[in-house]
């Protein structure tokens, strides 16, 4: 599947998305201004709002175009997971923190500047950040119907508990001017030894 | 130990403080302006300027001594417990979570206003934090010491994964209108057992 920042679009609307996260990477949502995404994207000022009501507006609909990409990306990429659950987790944290190599921009975008319009964390309906928790809670109901993870959990909770732990120590890779692969590395193996002990279904003693 | 919010004091920078938390939990950081939380500390706008240079250097103080309250009051609690590092990670889990009732404003305050400032995520070495995380890892130390926990990690990274998932649990909560009590309770018993089986040492079959 292309990357969301490189694939080949001549749709102003793509265009000026693909911008957004760049420009709202780069300079904090805060400090960006409308006129820069304009000029990123190659198109005039008044075009954005053509598309876009407004910066906010603008993040809400960057967000759900990325996360609909992440989305996508994680469903395909788990389809072709041949294993049980367990691997299919393992797959999952993977392509998770692999944003901070693949997609930087993405991964900087998602952990620290989303958080900044107070309006998208309170009073916006998350439906996309839903679809991704549905993901998680999928693989984990597969474990547990193939006896691999605990029944005694609650799915959605564990769920958040994984995406918040996976959110900051990307977060703390995204911070960081490079990240060399050796530590990527042993980042997942931690996360992935956490989470697989964790929700596993031990044989009693 | 008192409440930071409930806490007598006659010390203006304290009122100031508090009131700050209050201003930036209920209006947003971007929106709050130094004004208001002028009016709430009861003092002239212009005495917050003989104390902080601006609303950023107020934010990163006054959650700088918010968390030294924090990482005061989890010393205090984990030294009382009697038991093994497995019940002290416990207590650490449940005094977190606990936020969410005992200290709302607090914890959302941490958990959404605080990454609205760029610069504070980006630019400020997050001193404090840091000695959060290391309360933390020496509990899983004092639990690998007792063969409770597994050898095989880095305490570093699993701190950082265990504060990420009770932030975004804690969040979710915080973004309720209400938290009954038996959501977190039983949010709380699901973080528990994830991380006390996913650190616990097994003995071999």
């Amino acid at each position: 599947m292309a990357s969301p920042t490189n694939r080949r679009s001549s749709d102003k609307r793509e265009r000026i998305l693909s911008a957004a996260v760049k420009v709202f990477a780069r300079n904090g949502y805060y400090n960006a201004k409308v006129s820069e995404v304009a000029r990123e994207a190659g198109v005039a000022d008044g075009t954005i709002y053509l598309y876009f009501k407004n910066k906010d507006d603008l993040l809400i609909k960057a967000f759900e175009d990325r996360m609909t990409w992440i989305n996508d990306r994680l469903r395909s990429e788990l389809a072709k997971v041949q294993g049980d659950a367990l691997d299919k987790l393992h797959r999952f944290l993977e392509l998770h923190i692999l944003l901070a190599i693949d997609e930087r921009e993405l991964a900087e975008f998602i952990t620290v500047e989303l958080r900044q319009s107070s309006k998208f964390i309170k009073e916006y309906k998350n439906q996309k950040f839903g679809e991704f928790l549905g993901l998680l809670s999928e693989v984990i109901k597969q474990g547990q119907d193939e006896g691999l993870i605990r029944h005694n959990i609650d799915r959605h909770t564990v769920s958040r508990a994984l995406f918040g732990a996976c959110d900051e120590v990307l977060l703390s890779l995204v911070l960081r001017k490079e990240v060399p692969e050796g530590v990527l590395d042993a980042r997942m193996a931690e996360l992935t030894g956490l989470f697989i002990e964790g929700l596993r279904a031990h044989r009693q003693l």
